[in-house]
């Protein structure tokens, strides 16, 4: 006999996780199909040398990699956007720019699983590939709001920030050429507090008055606007910032239509990787900002330079489902609960009765309504404890008598409350009442 | 700079192959869900050990496996039957019996890839398990007309037999020692032809007799009726089997509801696999019956019996999305050429309007109709093209007098016929009449 059992840091998905999951991704996909955006998928093993090109050691360990039976170096992808620069170099002749897709995918990771992390989980990437200007960076920002308000959120805050901005900043205070570890050295902020990111920007720039300037730049004092702390920053930079100007842009688009007040300009958002090169922005749940951005992303300038010369500007975003679904938990929402495995269940009295039941039932679906039919030959409690558990709202009965004149019983379940003598269509159009 | 390239055997999917992909699944997962089936999901990465439990050398071979970064002996799952044994064995206290999921997702194989076979491909398979009647296998064969039906197929044969009444048959001739053998011989009588199973057949009975009795039994002679072939096959079997009467019943279902002109009574139908024990069939498209089977399976009375002792009796079945996909690729379904990326496109003729046009699309978006928005700074013949290769069937254009006024001109991309100066419910009309 060999243990059932998974994997360290894997988990199966029960139908009410599943339900949920499947929910919420159809919601996903469906606000992003609203914006023209395709879905795209690409292999889950692919050459090591391509997925970690751009690797450093942290990833190495992380990865899930060994040799096949053709003795090939191969990997499971850790992430959807190397795969994503790769197919972009693979494939640009054969899409129309500008390209926008989503792809919604597990990736892997041997990193050591804690409270709330796992090694397989999933991605949820969107992008808009070939053009770099304020329209696409704003499409996608509002692509955000769309989709989190899509799945019932209300009190999230968008933060955006612009790396070109900080750099124009670094550069006026003579810090440019320690951008990337001043960058990262914020990014940390959240995590390590104001005090050690100070002794920290000090010890990379070797001077307090940087690491003063620098701690200035990144905080923003009091309750002002937008406007106002994006006209503070454009001014520490020099006051002629182009990324500036693109940022304004942005802002009066968010204005225009009507959703700035989710969004929120804070330049100590940096993103720790390298290759953003442009607006950047993470999204925290109000009521919930302990368990950090549940969707961020920025522009990058240089997608697929690991693969092809040529220059494929893009901006993009990736929503962290198993942490938003973990939230919506944490937050009671809705979604969580309504998950039924059907509206209906024809539930089995007398065997003489079953071939009745598929005819009902088969009626019943080409209504579109979704009818269970109960065949075990078991007692009617556990059937109604089956209903209960898969939280299905109606149950079907009959006596012999409609059975014989093609009628039927509806129980509603919560209230218990039998309607007798239905026919068909009298049936579908109480679920159907029920359900809307 | 790194080869942008996929493994062999494995591919990307571009838009218009996600898009279908993603359009037969839903359908399937919708038909699934009319019958109160239920999703899950398993890891990716199992222990070897629970995987192969069963495996014979040939799967041995096939199989992606390695160690993990603990030193575990980790491996890909290569088929949804065995993980969902292992599910079944674990979760079974926590789920209500009878249990019916579905599950769609993608295994890998490392054979050699030919035409038309990958190494990574996607499974969908359907079961219910916790009870043994016929009513349940009739409700597997039902459910897997209606699928295939939900997806515009009409032409094709569901061909059903019963391993338990073959096995009463060769008890019946004195061969049931060898049942096992005679069984997998048999299902190879499409792929060698009835010579070579002849042959075959006399080797392992090591009687001439034996050979032509079972020749005769799994052969049908004429244009018989179902009944007419089940009596013959239960004769044949001695005439008191079971199993014979339970195919009565399944019979009669089918009758009763309509659909038995699908459905064909085929003895020499067997599959090869060991853990069938009851009713068997494969499903093929009357149009293209080369490709082989396109929907598979059987009851099995022992599902976990590798991870538990408790007797866990099941009924399911299997569509080969990849090959389906494909034979609706040569059969010139409809379905594969609506796939658009969305139902309108706003261009971009002058980037002064652009902000009227994020006001547009954000109204179009809350009607539920899926809205592109040309952002690039491109010459109109190039937004027209981007269009046409994304099946987009209207456009939307205005003059700045219409800009000025919140109002457009609707072009429909297909007749180039323009409609002036409409307001936005004018729009959503056209744009939904058009699609329905």
């Amino acid at each position: 006999m060999i243990q059932p059992r998974v994997l360290k840091g894997f988990r199966d998905s029960l139908p009410k996780q599943e339900l949920v999951k499947k929910y919420i991704i159809s919601t996903l996909e469906s606000e992003f199909q609203k914006y023209g955006f395709v879905p795209i998928d690409t292999p889950v093993l692919e050459y090591t040398e391509v997925l970690l090109g751009k690797g450093n050691g942290e990833t190495d360990k992380q990865i899930f990699s060994f040799k096949d039976n053709g003795k090939r170096d191969v990997a499971m992808r850790y992430d959807l956007t190397v795969p994503f620069a790769r197919f972009m170099a693979e494939h640009k002749n054969e899409l129309s720019l500008p390209f926008k897709r989503f792809h919604i995918a597990k990736v892997w990771r041997g990193e050591n699983p804690q409270k709330g992390r796992y090694r397989e989980f999933f991605q949820c990437d969107f992008d808009i590939v070939g053009i770099d200007s304020g329209y696409a960076d704003y499409e996608i920002l509002s692509m955000m709001h769309s989709s989190l308000s899509s799945l019932g959120l209300k009190r999230f805050t968008i933060r955006i920030a612009h790396r070109g901005l900080f750099n124009d900043f670094l550069n006026a205070i003579g810090c440019l050429p320690y951008s990337v570890e001043i960058l990262r050295c914020v990014d940390k902020l959240r995590k390590i507090g104001t005090v050690e990111v100070f002794e920290q920007l000090k010890a990379i720039s070797g001077s307090s008055d940087s690491a003063q300037a620098i701690m200035d730049y990144i905080t923003v004092e009091g309750q002002k606007t937008n406007r106002e702390i994006l006209a503070q920053l454009d001014r520490l930079a020099g006051g002629t910032s182009e990324h500036a100007r693109r940022l304004h842009t942005i802002l009066s688009l968010l204005e225009d239509n009507g959703i700035e007040a989710s969004f929120c300009i804070d330049p100590s958002i940096t993103r720790g990787l390298d290759y953003y090169t442009g607006i950047v922005y993470e999204t925290f749940l109000d009521d919930l900002i302990e368990i950090g951005s549940v969707c961020s992303g920025g522009r990058y300038n240089e997608l697929a330079s690991l693969y092809t010369n040529e220059h494929i500007p893009g901006v993009g975003s990736s929503i962290g489902l198993d942490r938003l679904i973990s939230a919506l938990e944490d937050l009671d929402s809705d979604l969580l609960t309504q998950s039924s495995s059907a509206d209906v269940i024809i539930l089995n009295q007398d065997s003489e009765c079953i071939p009745h039941g598929f005819k009902l039932a088969s009626q019943l679906r080409a209504l579109s309504i979704r009818c269970d039919h109960f065949l075990a030959d078991k007692k009617l409690a556990a059937q109604f404890k089956y209903a209960e558990s898969n939280n299905i709202p109606f149950a079907i009965l009959f006596s012999q008598d409609e059975c014989d004149q093609g009628l039927c019983t509806l129980r509603n379940l919560a209230t218990r409350s039998d309607t007798n003598r239905l026919n068909i269509f009298e049936v579908a159009k109480i679920i159907k009442d029920g359900r809307n």
